[in-house]
């Protein structure tokens, strides 16, 4: 009998695997089919979707820019998670017919543009359509990369590796959650910044043998990442990464897991190449921690704790 | 002084601009950059998305699997009029929580599955998102193809050309515009066929100086294909390709001109290629008409008469 484990998908992982459900056969230019952060085709070009909704991804709390940096940013995390570099994004927006509309969308282009320059990605085209009046603003990403070694899937974990995580979690969430979070926690939940040198290093180096972007945290996402490579995980919760602010707060471990919006790169190494993690790591500025273990069978487990709930709409509502 | 012209565009058009306005230099990598039916890279890839929003762009007329199929065929018709050949789509959907959702997100996968089947392209990833109850569907489809010879785009059309459209206008049209349309005004509405292999022929034989593919009528997209090719058009009326229940109709040219929905190819072609233009569409089993010349000038005009009003929410609310 294996424990309990969080399945926050649910109904929506059911929704996406009927909306694959009838492809056919796949051609034999796939590298890497859906199920990923990315698919990958055969010439090396990554490829995936990532979309926006108001009122669930997304509130009052970001500004027009913030969406637009975060739609592009959310874009190339999952690329970087499957050793891509980002080269170029679709973006296609639904706004209502309102008064603000073309200063909302100016502002979402300011944003946009900010973060292409950034992460180092061109906007090749764009769509506008109208929805009914009230209706939400939808922004839906789709991102190209060039793959700069073997892709890196969600697939290739095994008992024994490391588990990790970079950067810190918790902040996001706790800007996205709480009734009234700092500055510095919505300065997160809207500016996120993937850590893509780093996960197109360890790419380069062979050094992941399984990663996924933290977009739902690690709650919804590491279940993700171990039934698709058929194992099981313990975490050591003390070991979770996180900013001096979060870390004294009694709710630290339900922002950390179920806060989400860190994009931050979780992946597996093997034991033995953790020296070797470290020294990318040093070398792309990024700040990496072990976070647990892959284990036989299919259990995700907090060591000594239970998943918090994540008691929250955000997680209910979207895939 | 010159006639007025067709604008439907307006503020969306401005949309547009105003999204892509923040995007830098083109890298060297575009081939094609925004402004066309796809963007092209060096390396060959058209890249183009669209989007339906429910209430704008469909409606109950349309069952899920009609959905799935039109999202897909207009996609494909987009990488057609560039002159590629459909490779992959990404698919992401939102769709409000409630009851039917299942079936319906299983009803459009069956609609995706037969137009990719059919039209010969693989869903290489797909991503789902709630929206809040009552909110909207929305299905933005991405889609990449592989160029067969030199990028077909808006962008060349000359004074002398002949301008020709496939197909028959006004079917589709019809079946949105009208209350009680006939059956097989429904059908064209639902099951769009874009002339995809014919496309790819021009192509080929390099006979198309620019094109792109009707979606939203004659109306508003040859006005768009002439600015982009710096040029004026004059369009004979009479010489609108019809179904015998169209041509019959007292509403026929508004019909024809500003129902949209068609899916069909507008091109031009220099005016010595008229016999090899219509082999190739001999050859490909497309139907083809040359419908008026490209002029001198910015003017796009109806001879002897003037463009019917659309007066129909579908071209005030989307781009």
């Amino acid at each position: 009998l294996e424990p309990p484990q969080p399945d926050p998908d649910g109904a929506e992982a059911r929704l996406i695997e009927l909306l694959l459900s009838r492809r056919g056969a796949p051609p034999p230019w796939i590298r890497v089919d859906a199920g990923h952060d990315c698919a990958v085709t055969a010439d090396g070009w990554a490829l995936e979707v990532d979309t926006m909704v108001e009122g669930v991804h997304f509130d009052g709390r970001l500004s027009a820019a913030d969406v637009g940096w975060k739609a592009v940013a959310a874009a190339v995390s999952d690329l970087g998670a499957c050793g891509a570099e980002p080269v170029w994004l679709l973006l296609s927006l639904s706004v209502p017919d309102a008064p603000d509309r073309e200063t909302w969308v100016a502002g979402l282009a300011d944003g946009v543009g900010e973060a292409c320059a950034e992460l180092g990605v061109y906007l090749v085209g764009g769509d506008t359509t109208g929805v009914r009046p009230g209706g939400p603003r939808v922004i839906s990403v789709s991102a190209g990369g060039r793959v700069v070694a073997a892709p890196v899937t969600r697939a290739g974990a095994r008992a024994g590796d490391l588990l990790w995580v970079t950067g810190t979690l918790g902040l996001a969430g706790a800007g996205w959650m709480l009734d009234d979070p700092p500055p510095m926690a919505l300065a997160a939940l809207r500016r996120p910044r993937p850590p893509v040198p780093f996960a197109l290093e360890l790419a380069r180096q062979g050094l992941a043998t399984a990663a996924m972007d933290l977009s739902d945290g690690l709650r919804a996402d590491l279940p993700r990442l171990c039934r698709a490579s058929g194992v099981g995980a313990e975490i050591d919760p003390h070991a979770l990464p996180a900013d001096p602010w979060v870390a004294a707060r009694a709710d630290r471990l339900r922002l950390q897991v179920a806060g989400g919006e860190d994009y931050e790169l979780l992946f597996a190494s093997r034991a033995d190449d953790e020296v070797r993690v470290r020294a990318a790591a040093a070398a792309r500025g990024a700040r990496v921690t072990p976070i647990g273990r892959v284990t036989d069978g299919r259990a995700v487990e907090l060591r000594g704790a239970s998943w918090p709930s994540a008691a929250f709409a955000h997680f209910g509502a979207s895939a």
